[in-house]
């Protein structure tokens, strides 16, 4: 898969996705990509992804594809307002890879959808959220 | 806090949730209780708990609470179908507890509601969710 | 039913709300109640009330829930940011209730939380929803 | 616009979106397409479209978006079990448009999701379902 991901707009992952093995993947205006391999402590009491995952890839892709600046030094930060998350199907393969982005909004609070797909291109998973942003740009 | 935990229906919780640090406090009929120690691999860019932990909490505790048979070797399993998280506030002190009760449904699918407190009881969050029972108990 | 509407801040009902036949009979700080007698033009194609019913008694319920002033010269409004409904049961009898309570939110926006009954007392709809305030009250 | 409504699949429209002045203008395999004219009893306290408006016009369309048949002697129909709307943007003109499809499920349930738009193609709402089919096509 190509990458997308703005060098320039680089940052490290939150932590607690970076403790689920979740990787940044893709980062431009309005858009973003998550991806994670699935391992055992991913999964639930079936051994399928929890759904936990899917919300916590979903909501990790909608922020960032709202709060894309282009410049490192100038974060703009988010917090959650609502989130709904669907769960259409059971992956195959070891991958989840999310794409999210930006629908719309104003200067305080942004629209998003998203989508889990599995290694195979399967729609997985959906969500759409609202969010506020917090702070200035860069404060 | 008592344990409300009826011990002959306690099983070993699931993989994702043991990985968070989450754990079953409290399972009765269409009831459940998880709790999680807020830890730095559970905060986001802002240092505040991911917006997927309560996701996940919450997706647990309705997940459990649709389940309960009171009987570890009959296992209800669910999936989840759709789940919405709105965001309340933010957590003080150092522990998130997630309730959730089972708020109707049939033999296929079932109804959740969820809430999660601070240590204070500040509501930081609640859930809905909509579960398909997978199998027959114990299959 | 005990009619919880303070008589001070009553106002007439949204359009849309009395074109359905939706009344207003309780509001109060953090509270509302609307209800509704079910009529031919209110059902689907399957002789059910309509899907849009119970999300407009909700929709309804939930932003006066949060609006209330005690004051009818004092009016506050709010726009709606998301809301999802889960539908539990068929209603039985010939009458919904809807009753919404604030649960929590800021000076710009506030969450809330519904629910509608049918005449049994049945759970036949649950809700929550996210709102942004529109202007300083009186305003 | 382009008229999409397969005429052997017409069909009268709910009573209730008929009442509201909502009509069916697209039903195809997975997709449907509902529209209305902004009348003054379909507004709220502020004069501007009631928020259960935009509600009855995803749930119509989705709902149809998953239950074409192509077949008006075959009819399937189908319950809500949840749905979420977002309010994206308040609308211009004195038309909306709202476009629904089907996103996945299997025999039971199926997944939609829809938009609505105003004449000048704005983006107002979207929302996500979940529904179950109820009973067999024709049945």
């Amino acid at each position: 898969m190509t990458n997308h991901l703005d060098p320039i707009a680089a940052e490290p992952i939150t932590p607690m996705a970076r403790h689920l093995g979740i990787e940044l993947t893709g980062w431009q205006a309005d858009w973003a990509q998550v991806e994670v391999t699935l391992a055992p402590q991913l999964l639930n009491r079936q051994d399928l992804p929890h759904g936990g995952l899917h919300a916590t890839l979903l909501d990790t892709a909608m922020g960032y594809a709202g709060c894309h600046t282009g410049d490192p030094a100038l974060r703009q930060h988010a917090l959650t307002l609502s989130m709904t998350v669907n769960y259409l199907a059971q992956a195959g393969g070891r991958r989840l890879i999310a794409q999210a982005r930006k629908t719309g909004g104003g200067r305080k609070t942004f629209f998003a959808e998203g989508s889990v797909q599995d290694e195979a291109g399967t729609l997985i998973a959906t969500a759409t959220g609202v969010f506020r942003y917090r702070g200035a740009p860069g404060s």
